[in-house]
């Protein structure tokens, strides 16, 4: 890809660069869980087989675009943000919807649908009645990300550019975010990163740790992450690791709320209360969205976290990843100036 | 189609009759409906050059089995009744994921998917804030429909032939109804019917007249659809009218609960409070299914309603028009042995 010869203008807040795909949805029992051996709360691979086989299982079946950046970009478009969105469908159905909401929700999409090669991925999602989220991804037309897809123009023109750990489950996806990494910092631009999945820290640590060190600005992990990344079983023992690997780390804890470590300081978020769990599908996803809604719209850190909270707590509250809710309206009835002010 | 030479035993609580249809769900402001000049509240037929247009010009989706008769037996089947569903898809990816939900509901469904003709129907469905859902429906496959798609064998099987008023809105489909109506009370079975919608009773007023009076046993309206049976603005003065034409009727009033006339008596039933109206879609379907349910599992008349306002509840409680809860476990923690003990 031939290099830029000038400096775009900043034009999006933030583009995400992840694994497109669409989420099947359905509820489940937790004997379903055991019976098809779903490990429960984490992300599996699996193949075109496997996805049927568990597509002719599955309860009735909800479809809505998801991808772990697609629905982080798809909340900072909710929240008044402007996004951009780079990663792969094949020209099916499923594509086109998928490339409709972002249309829809006016976030810049340049990859073109592939035509030729595997399906559009899919995640096959079992929601327990606990509200918890086991999911089992399809990656399909994913599976051919590469450098190529990364449109330097885009990185260029956006403030942040974050990427979903999942990705890096293929090589030729690996080289593509390391080329990720260096275009945003050579535009001057920041690099954020989530941790996803454990067994997704586990399959890939030293590579985390690689990313880290090439210098990821901004760092999204949970507490199974978080540990995982340093093989440790006591988060306290992670903190001030983390804390040194990257100038801004957020580990989210589920309703325990969450960490925000910068540097020396250390800011705790309590999470939003929710009436009721409905099903966590997108909530770290939605928690990034608000997030990085705050920091480009100059919220001071704990303010980021709340807006976060608000935007993670409505994800949980219904089925599927994305907000269902004006999110905008949502955070400024709950912040009100401290909201609309800054932004 | 052969006449049944043979009695076949009861196997079904309910088979439904109607448009097989997927639900295409976006959230809008009033404002769009204004531009696209959308009748709230109301369904609309279009063209397939209209579904394109809206759909492109729609947020973002949320893709779900729907179908008004389809929703109120997959209700029935949620809350552990027997159930069968008659009606036309086409075999592609929309037509594939309906017969799935069937058969993750264990709905009986005989009706074979076409190979020609015009693809799957699909709904495109706008929310507003209110959570008001405004219907525009492309027929597709379902157009089609006629006395061949009619299965005496399960309508002969099933409790209730419950047929959708929708279905009247093509000539071919009209005839299937009356030939419904035939074979289940030859077979000693009853028939309900929905009124679907006011335009809809508008447009067929004769024929719904007509119906009723060849033998409707239990008839489902909401407060404008039963108006507009009648020609009147006034409720009050519709009511014994309604009780004369059908032995069972009963009428839905939103948040204002219901009316159950049976004869010379009737009883009030209160809606079930929901915390939120997300959205109305399937509200009068999952009533139905209620009703229904309760009716065929020997409940008294005023608890089958009591079943039905828990299941609207539920339904526009969430995105969708079918049940994303355990309906029997949510009915039985609401009434308890009055609910178990005669089911």
């Amino acid at each position: 890809m031939p290099e830029l010869k000038y400096a775009p203008p900043l034009k999006y807040d933030v583009v995400g660069i992840g694994n497109a795909i669409v989420d099947i949805l359905a509820q489940a029992e937790d004997d379903f869980l055991r019976r098809e051996d779903i490990h429960k709360g984490s992300m599996t691979l699996i193949d075109a087989a496997r996805a049927a086989d568990l597509f002719d299982k599955m309860g009735p079946t909800t479809t809505v675009s998801g991808g772990s950046a697609a629905n982080t970009v798809a909340g900072i478009a909710g929240l008044g943000g402007t996004a951009a969105y780079i990663g792969r469908v094949h020209d099916d159905q499923l594509g086109k919807g998928f490339a409709h909401d972002m249309k829809a929700l006016k976030i810049h999409y340049p990859t073109k649908a592939a035509t030729t090669g595997a399906p559009t991925a899919c995640c096959i999602i079992m929601v327990t009645p606990d509200g918890q989220r086991s999911m089992n991804t399809f990656l399909g037309a994913s599976t051919d990300f590469s450098v190529g897809d990364v449109d330097e123009d885009t990185i260029a023109s956006s403030q942040i550019t974050y990427l979903e750990g999942y990705l890096f489950d293929k090589p030729p996806a690996q080289e593509a975010f390391y080329l990720a990494v260096k275009l945003a910092h050579k535009h001057g631009r920041k690099v954020a990163l989530s941790l996803s999945d454990g067994f997704c820290v586990d399959r890939h640590r030293a590579e985390f740790h690689a990313l880290l060190k090439q210098g990821v600005d901004i760092l999204f992990a949970n507490e199974v992450e978080a540990m995982a990344l340093y093989e440790k079983n006591n988060l306290e023992e992670v903190l001030p690791l983390i804390a040194d690997a990257c100038p801004l780390t957020i580990i989210t804890r589920g309703e325990k709320g969450a960490y925000i470590l910068n540097g020396e300081r250390t800011f705790t978020v309590h999470a939003e209360p929710v009436a009721k769990v409905v099903d966590t599908t997108g909530a770290g996803d939605g928690y990034a969205a608000g997030f990085l809604y705050g920091l480009t719209h100059n919220h001071a850190l704990p303010d980021c976290g709340r807006i976060a909270s608000i935007c993670a707590a409505e994800v949980i509250s219904h089925l599927g990843p994305r907000p269902q809710t004006n999110l905008q309206k949502l955070v400024e009835s709950k912040m009100g100036g401290a909201f609309s002010k800054a932004s």
